[in-house]
């Protein structure tokens, strides 16, 4: 099983390529949640997420002769982009293949730190059989994302920098996906300080774990649906799972509107932009998943920042949503001079800002004398949204919440 | 005129409030531009920007009958927020007037951070004129956002920041609106290091100060038009002037496209939030809007983060438009089976992902056999847009280019 010793030894090779990440008290964050919070920054880890840290130690550690034979994977995510810098950076060719529908930002990355990406297959899965099959043929060795000791020892160097930065954490929180970067953490957390805990935590659309623990083996569910791509794994690895049963104290879930939450208060807050699968940690803080003292010392473990551009500006508008901050109202107006204005008039006595409106009189649905008329608006929170419905509804407009 | 000294003096009273920010290499951005480029992470300051420096230094060396009496100012940006956490640190009183229509969001911080906010007036101008009024009757301190010394010898502790942590810089680039910011900095930086250049970089929409120079006097426009609202001012202050005139080498402006275009670049390749004020330096270098030797020490100061997270949406839009990164087009399909098919087979064939589509046949403005549809669509850069394009219309698609 893995020691803190193998991840001791990593961290000299791990500090080659990747960067040691900041440590910050976040003042925002401890009022939210009346704990003493200290963000674990590795969203400004070089490829945008700790993976770098696991593929560097795998490659240093392979011999002469399998570093000339290069490295493959497969991987649509962050994988591809460390195992692509951190082969760069030890002179190895890597191949890594990505399925056909990959986004095209991803396939770009991980050309730009180097490697060559070969698109093949609808999914992961036969990515995964192409990647194997050029290991095989070409005889290059397979860097799994995290069922290796060598990539799991390189993830714990995250611990070893808390527990430096922080001698005094009392609880670090952490995501977990395939169980790399938990099991690394843990290693290094408990075996330093067996009284800290390591809570773990999991997309609800993706929680294999809890049920794995109870049973004593490794449950596989039957598929993944959550919009933290970076952790929608079946299962976690054997490897791993040895671990988390002994070192990791207590595994929570949380929702994707949470997740969505969490995201949108790291950017407005703290102006730092985490991926779904990076911000679980403090999504299970503030949805009260996790229990803990007041002005408990946590460490919510960021694990990265790689979320397309399209996919967040969708996060954000749920984050909106769920904070009672946005909200999108239809209503049919009778289509006269005046009737706009009229509903206009509530919005704005009700003190919400309007975004955006339109005014539609051509939809099949509705008789020919009136107009559909959506309307985006701005509010205060949750019960602003119902001050403003009640408003509505009193002034006679039918009103119907979109989103 | 403002020196030396009164920025060290400032330093000790902005220490207690302000946080000292960052200033990380970004390799990303020194590849993007050949330059070494550093990059000030004045958008991980308390309250978001700088402002609350000035802010602090300002209500920190008023008498105690004025601390007494409590400050006013008007404000709908980062300025309000900025002068209620200095002046609720320092047990002072703060009123802060924002316009009725301000955003909700800068509202809600305002208050959050102590201050009493006061909505009054349809624009900034009319809410200043509260301001003084206030000023007046209550006998407060008017806090000036930027035509204040002491104010400019608050922001002016990140230019000493800049050349202690980096002591062979040889350019800082600065964001200018009212030159509070960039008056500080350059005093900080030119009378310790008189060869270091210092550059000013406005938006095109608010760019009053290279008119300023040429003319020798403070020159005001008639109006302004910029996204990038914390900079959005018709002219720089007479105390910032005088100090820009002896200090500042060279003023540039930046489109809002190009300013779109960094603020992405920011958020997807640096994980961090900045707002549009606050990239405008590195908007400016990397539209070539600067000239600088090869490899030369370049620090771009990022003063600010408090994007509305609407406008985020949408200047993220606009920036992934600008480099190729996303395309919207409009057709009209004949309305039979596998029109649209054929049109989505093309895209695919071009290896273009597919976002969203619309498909719609109510259109008034079509022919009732026909139906619009309008695809939008991730592409990898402009050349590759143009390949979609020529290829769509070689099927005899006839298509417009909407964004």
């Amino acid at each position: 099983m893995l020691e803190l010793a193998d991840i001791l030894d990593a961290r000299v090779r791990v500090a080659e390529t990747a960067r040691r990440t900041p440590l910050d008290y976040s003042h925002t964050f401890s009022a939210m949640t009346d704990a003493k919070v200290h963000l674990k920054q590795e969203t400004f880890q070089r490829t945008g997420s700790f993976k770098i840290r696991g593929a560097t130690n795998r490659i240093e550690t392979l011999s002469d002769a399998e570093k000339e034979a290069g490295v493959v994977t497969a991987s649509a995510g962050n994988h591809a982009q460390g195992v692509a810098l951190a082969a760069t950076k030890s002179g190895v060719d890597a191949k890594i293949v990505m399925p056909e529908n990959a986004p095209i930002s991803k396939i770009k990355a991980t050309r730009d730190y180097g490697a060559t990406v070969v698109l093949d297959g609808e999914d992961y899965n036969e990515a995964q059989a192409k990647a194997h099959e050029i290991e095989e043929t070409e005889g290059r060795t397979y860097v799994h994302a995290f069922d290796d000791e060598k990539v799991m020892a390189g993830q714990g160097t995250i611990g070893l920098e808390i527990v430096e930065d922080l001698p005094e954490v009392e609880t670090v929180v952490v995501p977990i996906g395939g169980g790399g970067l938990i099991s690394g953490i843990a290693t290094a957390v408990k075996e330093q300080k067996p009284d800290a805990r390591v809570v773990g935590v999991q997309a609800e659309g993706a929680s294999s774990v809890a049920t794995s623990l109870e049973k004593g083996e490794i449950h596989t569910l039957d598929s993944v649906d959550t919009i933290a791509d970076g952790i929608a794994t079946r299962n976690v690895g054997t490897d791993p799972f040895d671990v988390i049963e002994k070192h990791v104290d207590e595994v929570v879930t949380v929702s994707d509107s949470e997740i969505a939450v969490a995201v949108t208060h790291l950017l407005e807050r703290a102006k730092t932009l985490v991926e779904g699968a990076g911000a679980v940690p403090l999504a299970a803080l503030l949805s009260g998943a996790i229990d803990y003292d007041e002005d408990e010392i946590i460490v919510p473990v960021l694990s990265g920042g790689n979320i397309d551009m399209n996919t967040l500006t969708t996060v954000i508008m749920r984050g909106l949503v769920e904070t009672g901050r946005y909200v999108k109202i239809r209503t049919v107006l009778k289509d006269r001079p005046g009737a706009l204005g009229d509903l206009l008039g509530v919005i704005s006595r009700e003190k919400a800002n309007i975004y955006g409106i339109q005014h539609d009189r051509t939809s099949r649905d509705i008789a020919m004398n009136a107009a559909e008329v959506e309307v985006d608006i701005e509010t205060r929170g949750h019960d602003h949204v119902e001050e403003l419905l009640a408003a509505l509804r009193e002034d006679g407009f039918d009103v119907e919440v979109l989103v």
